[in-house]
């Protein structure tokens, strides 16, 4: 286990304030695009992780932030722990403050506390802004003077602060002072361009944390140089006191200090607090349910939080794991966040991997059951098939490698057809589009056919399934599919059409309210590889249900 | 631009090693499983790249590994920049060198320099090999000694090192200095449980590298702190010379050092030589090629290589990309690492994107155009197409808004159906498995009935549509598929059995030999959503066949 390293560090804070902007900065993300209940529903779940702000959005650059800020103010989001903050820039050049819209829009947001960002780059204020160092100074000074004036607590963000700092150390810190002096509560040196590296901030921070002694310092880091959770920790260990980044590290190009990841550096590795008591432990689900709303998936390798985060794959790794139990791999206790340990049963797992899994199904494997499902594994593994994600799956061929055999049902046939003609009328409109689904399937001696209309072929799959055996199996009626994927493989070794023909892999989660499970088909054939992975689905929630 | 660092650090090299170990460690990444072929094929990728050793397995623990430097050493491997390691560990705890398994494996293996494994944990030592720390040294000693006597290189990895460091210095430094004093030219450190952050690197390092004066000190880290890359960096602030790591950041649980980060970190920022002159702008086409044969998508949002790397896409940055150029918001010039600059289209981009993109198309959008375009653009984003992955999509809409229409074809109606039936004999043997598709189809005023067989619904459809169409189009003999893509959305909203009918969004990416471009269908079925994007496919290449 990592031994907290918080001596040596004079400047060091021993808490931090976490500001996140997921829901600002993070929803520049490539790919993301969130409604406003998206938003309402990311801002509760930051709360109940307990960070100390939520910067909620861009309210005149956004039509869509301004109304989230209006229904968050109207009582439709009600926070416990956090405060939420409103995002602007300063005035605009040789402009007035009192007309000005971006600093209206932050007086009209509702909210007690707003962040603004201003130019601390020589060169950004004068080549982009047009303008000379200082008037560039003044549009700080006055709109933190404006904003305070309006009754609101001012964050103060300063835009390109490292490039600037090194071109220009004496105009970067006098934006910073004017910002200070004119009532800005916290300084957030932000690294725009997110190219600098550790040591670099580390520095710097601990030259700005000197000069302004008693004002608070932020961090705000982007990942161009992969850097962006290590910068913000070397600035803490430089003095700054307030952190902000996003959930999984969403933001532009490639992304702002992942929280999932600093929270815990910060507080498992340096003994600095972050979050209320309690709450580190719902790093993980958190993390989740905010991939779910963004709906884009989590890299399994994430740290702390991914699924693979605390997942060993190796011989060497699962033997030792036998031997010394996780500290020996393990950096943290995966409770410790939310997470769990798994076994990976893989190729290079090999016998002693797939035992402790089996054991992890309560099945008891002999040898020449775990010999043959060995070869088994390794035949499907081939054809593209892939356990890690689809436990259910593995569990079904283990229980049916010790001899089990579901008795359930049995198929005989199913077909699939979807049809779509073009209207008259136009080329885009008056489409008329259908899908229906046969199954033959065999419940005891028993035959039964039935047919079943979705709005996708696997859709109607699923229907005349269950309309063929709800009647026999009323345990179906508690099952539901709760997340479908779909991923093409092979395709770099398909050449002309042939690559539609690609080996397609589905894994299908199902719940039926208290657990979970997944399930995979593989086939070139989409609706074959449904269809593999939704029996299994059943055969497993028939079979929990029987348990 | 971000200044180069270089001063101030007495103890930095001017160049560092770069050691890929992707094919060893790399292959520990959940969900990667690679041939013989492919890891042939990865080497040669990294040959061209230009590193310094590539590490291509552990040939004693997998037989697949034993078979790739067989098959190396048999010539079918040409490597004209890199040198090919072979990885092992120490011998057996009081066994004997010359008839250990792994020891001879590496003897056997071909190459000239191999690289083991050996514990500086005093733990690890007795407590996972359960025997005393002399033991634990003469294991290390033992082992260089021997493979150094057989007439190969030997670099050491110390595992667990920084965990050991803390725990015992004294140990740890005694392990190494058995390994120095038998005869291996490199110490390599690894941050195995990757629980260590930058400044605590940078510490030990800089050690480490004072007491060995003259010995090359290497680094191999793990991101389970999300530091992997930072860390590398740290080290070589610190006096290190050899960093290994893996293409793309692979490896068991979050992943080894992302030498896509850590080689341009080096030498564009610090000014460290890395890879041979002329090489670094392969960066980004390697990794992709990489991603592609361990088949696994890559992060768009991955430094300097990931498709989002230089991604704009906030109104803000894009009208300030427009004044003041790339330097304002890219640490450093794309080009310099293979990739380049994107715009992207989106709800949060506005107007000003939209032109950009429009003249990078060649587009002349008029203010009436680009007004309706942008509401339709809404309509389809609200809908779940996504046009910042389907450059050729919006193209044809951008086109389509000035006036454009395609005359090639028209479609009326298509049918696809699949139709599966299982055998007497056995339960999983014996299925008779088929798919058919017809399509009727207009072009000019004559109408095509075709039909098409395929391995799944997609691959017969576009059978279909190319019996239908080829006579009279030749230039679709041209055109072929190379991916597709298939995501579903919204999963999260959907209860019950209505989940298998959530959105599918398919991309697909076509190419002509010259060029390659993506189209987009989204739908509730999946056919239907394939259907969009293979005719949007045919169509923008018969646009470009026309050019």
């Amino acid at each position: 286990m990592e031994l907290p390293d918080v001596g040596g560090h004079p400047t060091m804070a021993t808490s931090v304030e976490i500001f996140d902007t997921t829901l600002r900065d993070g929803a520049q993300f490539e790919g993301i695009s969130l409604t406003v209940e998206d938003k309402l529903r990311v801002a509760e779940h930051l709360d109940r992780l307990g960070v100390h702000w939520i910067e909620g959005g861009y309210p005149q650059a956004n039509p869509k932030d301004a109304e989230f800020f209006r229904r968050a103010a109207a009582g439709e989001l009600r926070l416990e722990t956090a405060t939420l903050v409103a995002f602007g820039s300063t005035r605009r050049p040789a402009g007035k403050t009192d007309d000005d819209p971006t600093l209206r829009a932050l007086v009209e947001s509702g909210v007690s506390t707003v962040c603004i960002v201003g130019k601390s780059w020589d060169f950004h204020v004068t080549d982009a802004l047009g303008t000379d160092l200082d008037e560039g100074v003044a549009m700080v000074a006055d709109s933190v003077r404006f904003l305070g004036a309006a009754g609101l607590r001012v964050l103060f963000d300063a835009e390109h602060f490292f490039d600037g700092y090194r071109a220009n150390p004496a105009f970067a810190l006098r934006v910073l002072e004017a910002a200070a002096m004119s009532g800005a509560e916290t300084l957030v040196l932000c690294d725009t361009n997110g190219g600098s590296l550790p040591h670099q901030v580390e520095r710097i921070v601990g030259e700005v944390v000197s000069y302004f002694e008693g004002t608070r310092i932020g961090i705000h880091t982007q990942n161009d140089s992969g850097c962006a959770v290590a910068n913000s920790v070397a600035a803490v260990v430089g003095g700054a006191s307030h952190v902000q980044g996003t959930v999984n590290g969403y933001g532009e190009r490639t992304g702002n200090a992942n929280l999932m990841t600093v929270i815990p550096d910060l507080t498992l590795k340096l003994g600095i607090s972050t979050l209320p008591e309690g709450r580190m432990e719902l790093l993980t689900t958190v993390s989740r349910a905010v991939a779910e709303l963004v709906n884009l998936p989590l890299a399994p390798s994430d740290p702390y939080v991914g699924a693979s985060a605390f997942a060993h794959k190796g011989g060497l790794h699962t033997s030792a794991l036998g031997k010394v139990g996780g500290a020996s791999y393990e950096h943290v206790d995966p409770s410790v966040v939310g997470n769990r340990t798994r076994v990976l049963v893989s190729d290079l797992g090999g016998r002693a991997g797939m035992s402790l899994k089996a054991k992890e199904f309560g099945i008891d494997l002999d040898d020449r059951a775990a010999a043959a499902l060995s070869e088994r594994l390794k035949e499907l593994e081939a054809d593209g098939f892939v356990f890690e994600a689809a436990d259910a799956s593995l569990e079904l061929l283990m229980r049916r490698a010790t001899g089990w055999s579901d008795q359930w049902f049995r198929t005989e046939a199913y077909r699939v057809s979807s049809y779509h003609r073009e209207g008259d009328a136009s080329a885009h409109g008056g489409i008329e589009l259908a899908t229906e689904a046969t199954v033959k399937i065999w419940v005891g001696d028993e035959r039964m056919v039935a047919v079943g209309e979705g709005n996708g072929p696997v859709n109607a799959l699923d229907a005349a399934l269950r309309a063929a055996l709800s009647d026999r199996l009323p345990a179906l009626h508690r099952i539901h599919l709760t997340d479908f994927k779909v991923r093409v493989l092979d395709a770099r070794t398909t050449h002309g059409n042939a690559d539609t023909g690609a080996v397609v892999r589905v894994l299908i989660s199902s719940s039926d309210g208290e657990d979970s499970w997944t399930t995979i088909g593989v086939s070139p054939n989409i609706i074959e590889a449904s269809w593999q992975a939704l029996s299994d689905a059943l055969v497993y929630g028939l079979l929990r249900a029987e348990r």
